[in-house]
């Protein structure tokens, strides 16, 4: 498997730390942001989105970390980490959505205009606003349950992990939400779960 | 099936294209945004995001319309609309979180900012930026495919068309994208499609 990623990109983070739980070999393609790699059109062709990651696997090309973990979790770890059951598949999938709109669109768009001074999608206020209701989804789950989707770790909790854990440099100290830390402490604790 | 949605809502809309293809006995509770009920303590409870859809289903309670529309299509679909083997729900997964992303903080913003006058994630123009991202990857993929996913209608083609169908509302006509026009008329086409 072929891997396409940056390692300041915490999309690709996701896909980086479930290679590493379920020790997928593969070879890893570092795309550099500053020579605008991302937007050739060799890269375009991969994906056009123009971002990490990007995994290529035999015959298989997929964009979106979403669907990058998907297909992982799927060839290399049976049903563990994405149930095809309709309840478990779809327990899992709520909060692979909340990565791809609040905290894409909150916490990592609030993280990069903060860290780039750039505001491609609103203010630092309305980035908040929606990180916010991440923030509270996340902390309204972890109230009864360790983990955000079914009763173990899924690629529910990989996908939320990485721009939650950034918060603070999203503007957004963890403080106010003990729970959401203990569940960042718990996921590290998972053998092989790498560091950023 | 308890189905919570709203006649204004595209992501709704979404779910309610997914039940009648599918035949789905199920009763709709319409949630009345004037009256503010989506933000509700109770259907807080049902949905921390405070949104419509939300589906109950025996002991199945679910908030996002790309996770609702995976239970559904799961269940009442076996593989048809959503299967099971990595390639072929990672390929479906890469546009569900297009719709969950960029067409939701791109074409969705956009167009309830033109109808409510309300900014609340970037400007008009921003948020043209970010649709278009979405109108180019679903222009290039309809290039050599009738549909966005494997080679038939899934859940990737309900999930990406209400707010793809709304383009214009949203500021963006769709004259300059003819690929994706047809590809609209095949969705509607399809048996059973519903109108908004």
């Amino acid at each position: 498997m072929k891997f396409y990623g940056a390692a300041v990109s915490g999309n690709a983070y996701k896909v980086g730390i479930l290679l590493e739980l379920l020790q997928v070999p593969h070879e890893t393609v570092l795309i550099d942001f500053s020579k605008r790699e991302h937007k050739s059109p060799e890269f375009l062709q991969l994906n056009p989105r123009g971002e990490v990651p990007v995994i290529e696997d035999e015959n298989v090309v997929l964009w979106d970390s979403g669907a990058c973990l998907a297909y992982i979790a799927r060839k290399h770890g049976g049903d563990k980490w994405l149930p095809a059951d309709p309840a478990g598949l779809a327990a899992v999938m709520q909060w692979l959505s909340l990565a791809a709109s609040e905290i894409q669109f909150g916490l990592q768009y609030a993280r990069r205009g903060l860290m780039q001074k750039r505001w491609t999608a609103g203010t630092l206020e309305q980035g908040h606003a929606i990180s916010r209701i991440a923030l509270d989804a996340i902390d309204q789950r972890l109230q009864h349950n360790d983990w955000l989707a079914l009763g173990r770790p899924t690629i529910a909790d990989v996908a939320c992990f990485p721009y939650v854990e950034t918060a603070p440099e999203s503007g957004l100290p963890l403080e106010p939400f003990p729970r959401i830390a203990e569940w960042l402490a718990r996921c590290r604790a998972l053998p092989r779960w790498p560091k950023r």
